[in-house]
């Protein structure tokens, strides 16, 4: 079986595209094709694969599996990608269109080069969640929690907790560099607080527009971009008033840069780039 | 720059392939290419870039790129892929002819389908050497190194040390399930009594034609398939008359399996799959 492919990234989060608007694959297989084209070793290797299809609700469909062959929900650094792809192939033939996934439909628009390439998307992440128990966090009910002692070790961090579809709990430091990552990642990912687990973000706020990231995912460990995770920490920074609602700023992750704005509106616009690695066929 | 490209494996040994007959590709930007196409999350992904290319002492050329960026001498894993790449792009026209390496000139043998595909590549890989210090291994100069004993931390091993242009040390075991890679194989490489370090075997000898085999390699830790490890197996598996010299050995390896033969006139012939997982065009 020869399968068109084209594998693309956001900041480093890599997957194989498959445009099923052109080309069909069995769905019985789907879970099966996503492992083996995913092995480092004896496939293209990638984080998972990405299906772009015609969608009922959006004018773009996309299904996201992991390398692992299980189906996941949602990804901003895939959403960003499928943006890209759709444009410069002609599926879409306006800057601004509408992406549906296993979660929602958002709203995307893409920046064009004068070589009709696309250099930047936005996409509409949609409205982050604060209610403790929607997060959801163990504690008193309708609270949120915002800049709350929290124990984990012998330590006393100070965090912020938010949802964007998936459960963020944002930890202010003074220094990127000395983010307690590797030492209380996997202890807060798994606290008994969260009782589906949790993303640990740390960030460094260097002004009212910028700000440093990183994040230890759950399930993953440390990534070097985590899109809902951005989004999650300039929430996180404008509640505790160290930047202001409705202005943009720029979040340094490990892999790259993203752009955030919590709009007046409450939406959640995240701006970043999409590179396209490679294309071809990939014999199955 | 829209380079093309193939990635083929053998067994999970996986190199981008680049056919500088049909493309060219500037010697200075080499190095820098192979890190960036090797790369998991920004490139294709792969264990390095291996250039087939118009030779002046055999029909085809190989040069090997490693995931850093440095130049390889050999790779057997890679001479077989290379066979095949040349044979089906038809590079080649007979199913006998000369790849020649930075390290020397092989001699390869094509098996063919009715569909024209090459389904097994066997490679003269050359003469074992077995004077200690060729290896290079200390000891009494002129002699070989046949089950001698070998202290590593308190154990005593009986080992056979064999260099295949490469140094290696053979210690045979009751159950490969028990060898002792991740106790004792980072020890045993750099063990100063191999000055070049080695690359560290464990065989279990099934009968006298077939065995097992777990390696840690010099520099890379445990890996699947290690090909001149697995001549050097045979050998050392002759060597203390577990096998017959001028028989066939299959060698199972963690990625797959070899069939190994050192034949009367002193050379070794390895035999394996090679297998094309997808090509196309990189957006370098």
């Amino acid at each position: 079986m020869k399968i068109p492919f084209t594998k693309m990234h956001g900041l480093g989060n890599n997957y194989i595209y498959i445009d099923l608007f052109h080309t069909d694959l069995p769905e019985e297989r789907l879970s099966e094709l996503a492992v083996k084209m995913s092995n480092q070793n004896t496939g293209i290797g990638s984080d998972g694969m990405i299906l772009i299809h015609p969608a009922e609700k959006a004018e773009v469909g996309m299904r996201i599996f992991n390398k692992d062959g299980s189906e996941g929900m949602n990804c901003g650094n895939g959403l960003r990608c499928t943006a890209k792809y759709a444009y410069e192939t002609g599926i879409v033939n306006t800057k601004e269109f509408s992406i549906q996934t296993k979660a929602n439909v958002v709203h995307a628009i893409v920046k064009v080069n004068e070589d009709k390439e696309v250099e930047e998307v936005t996409i509409d992440m949609g409205e982050p969640i604060l209610q403790r128990e929607q997060i959801p966090m163990l504690g008193e009910t309708g609270t949120t929690v915002i800049n709350e002692p929290f124990q984990v070790a012998d330590e006393i961090l100070h965090v912020t907790a938010v949802s964007m579809g998936n459960p963020h709990v944002v930890t202010m430091v003074d220094a990127i560099d000395e983010a307690p990552l590797t030492r209380l990642g996997s202890m807060m990912e798994k606290d008994e607080r969260f009782p589906e687990g949790v993303n640990a973000e740390f960030i460094e706020v260097v002004s009212d527009e910028e700000l440093h990231f990183r994040v230890w995912e759950r399930g993953s460990g440390i990534t070097e971009a985590c899109g809902t995770g951005a989004c999650a920490a300039v929430v996180a920074a404008t509640l505790n008033n160290k930047v202001t609602k409705g202005k943009k700023v720029i979040v340094h992750l490990a892999g790259g840069d993203l752009v955030i704005e919590w709009k007046e509106d409450e939406h959640i616009w995240m701006t970043g780039g999409a590179e396209t690695i490679a294309s071809g066929i990939f014999y199955a």
